[in-house]
């Protein structure tokens, strides 16, 4: 169940409802399977006509593919898609069936004298979520990623248990899929998409509701429904730091895409990517453990000029990084604004319970 | 004028009036010079019996200096001491008087037969306060740093307009010098100093209060003082990301310290020093942009042992890094109180207007 549809946001302001796919040349797909032993599942994040990117990865327990030609300084400018998924590290090879179905639609790295013969660049990273269906085995393979590429579209991207989060926890509650967007005063526009199975929570416990809710519509609970969350949430939360450590058991990511129409470098996406994570430790708290695989990727697909494009940043008048800083913000707001969305947008699956089914009282309309 | 005293917090507990010298070993000195053409200064802080550190500058316009040594590959284990400073590019001049004033006390890396052939070992990092006091050309040199390093004591540490602070400015608000401090159940102790001088907001316009307010008493401020708060740090904040773009003349930064007396690696002080940014990610909003040198050092003096101290990390059981995400959950806190104790203990002195000045009605006891 979505939330109740709202108005589009204006410009400037954070759409909960927004969607990665609303940067044009962005599509997403999601394979997954629940039940019958299985609760994981792959998001298949296409730029077909390719995007320029850039990664931060700073989960002390990431589990990834492809981040290093990400580096400003390696040659490849430009991916054809990103692999979220979950499985830990063993998900990672359905990053090799995104790459079969580009592949066989001839996108990819030029490498030969034929056409046909390219790479595709397919980065990817994945979540914990091993037994959560209850068969350690069962895990997305090469077949989660073709299905996954191939049901991607541009419009309709669903949130909540879906692709790389149908296996995904959230501080005791269920975790997925979130995304949200927003379009500057530039025309410039910026989404995010998370996957969040954070080990942090996610829920401020002196308000009862997720940590950044700056975006979205929602209400301080009703006191008895506050009772039930922070009673399905404890052991106590920040700031106390009282509660045990975390144990290896509790491996646990928040991992996503940031994709912005504007054109951009790879070191700037690099730094968009670096920036997003400031989202990450606004909407889940603590963020970035030693078993956090925490990683983020930078999508810029060149539709939009920024000001200054010659610029070496040598001799630059300041204009084009103070351009970078609104798209820098933005995607910070967005990122942090998608983590919340994906708790909002979760539903009770089995698993833990999800927080609209503790906390009703949130959503209703004031 | 200082907080009211609080009552020592319980561990586990972030104590807002906590200071980087709680971690024993630990030494704090302010060198300010203010008024006749003058606002700025240096901050040493001293580890005479060496500390092991690390560094995460995530800025996008530093100012440092031995920083690549603290990469965990390279040679240099522990540092004297970090020189947080004011004079942009400039400052950088002063960590040679720490330098010189730990030489003649014998301290440093030795590098030859015979004692006192030292070279201490003291990164830096700056913050940009160029012409705050009415002269472009005053700035801190040599002697600041050797002045600071003087002053230095292990009680008493203040916080406001004093050392590399007292040119700070905080999203149009008196900036300055914060810090904090928690004991964990462990006993280990983690302390932060920051210096905040942010081109973000560090005021939450919806509720007139800090961004991060955990750990400090503070109450919604009057309908009035809200009235002139938010006029005086117009334009508007995020989320409507419509305020104007930066431009290059707000260059701005929070640079600080955390330390903590557990014995860490490079590696986890590099880490500690990582997830600390995660704690101005909550206090300033936006953090990091590419005008910010946020740049975050972290000092382990190694006091107390974390459990598996022979792990190799190749096959721990996973006590190792799960206490070590205790520090890091408590860098996080520790770094943010330091950022908004910075602000609340900031007081006006000639520049921006003061927190305190503008909103008394948070600092009431309720």
């Amino acid at each position: 169940m979505a939330l109740p549809p709202t108005a589009r946001r204006a410009d400037g302001v954070v759409d909960p409802s927004g969607s990665l796919t609303d940067v044009a040349g962005i599509t997403v797909g999601h394979h997954q399977r629940i039940g019958r032993g299985w609760q994981t599942g792959t998001t298949a994040i296409l730029a077909r006509d390719g995007a320029t990117a850039g990664v931060d990865v700073r989960g002390g327990g990431p589990g990834t593919r492809e981040t290093d030609l990400l580096r400003p300084e390696n040659l490849i400018q430009q991916v054809h898609g990103i692999c979220l998924t979950g499985g830990s590290a063993y998900g990672l090879a359905a990053a090799g069936g995104v790459m079969a179905e580009l592949e066989a639609a001839g996108i990819g790295y030029a490498v030969g004298q034929q056409a046909g013969f390219v790479v595709p660049i397919v980065p990817a990273a994945v979540i914990f979520d091993l037994g959560r269906g209850g068969t350690f085995a069962n895990r997305p393979d090469h077949d989660f990623g073709r299905r996954a590429t191939r049901s991607a579209r541009g419009t309709g991207e669903r949130n909540g248990s879906v692709g790389a989060g149908a296996g995904a926890v959230a501080g005791r509650l269920q975790g997925g899929v979130g995304s949200a967007s927003v379009r500057l005063a530039s025309g410039i526009i910026v989404a995010a998409l998370a996957v969040v199975n954070a080990a942090g929570s996610v829920i401020d416990p002196t308000t009862g509701l997720p940590w950044d809710v700056a975006a979205h519509r929602l209400r301080r609970p009703s006191r008895s429904d506050r009772a039930l969350l922070m009673d399905a949430i404890a052991p106590p939360v920040p700031p106390t730091l009282l509660a045990s450590p975390s144990t290896p058991s509790s491996l646990n990511t928040t991992i996503g895409v940031v994709a912005t129409t504007a054109r951009l470098s790879k070191a700037e996406c690099t730094k968009v990517a670096s920036v997003s994570h400031d989202g990450m430790a606004r909407a889940i708290r603590p963020a970035h453990s030693m078993f956090d695989g925490d990683t983020v990727f930078a999508l810029a697909t060149g539709l939009d000029e920024l000001p200054d494009p010659a610029s070496t940043g040598f001799r630059t008048d300041g204009t084009r990084p103070a351009a970078l800083n609104t798209i820098l913000e933005a995607a910070a707001l967005c990122f942090a604004a998608a983590c919340t969305q994906a708790i909002v947008s979760a539903t009770s699956i089995g698993g833990p319970l999800a927080y609209r089914d503790l906390c009703p009282s949130a959503f209703r309309d004031g």
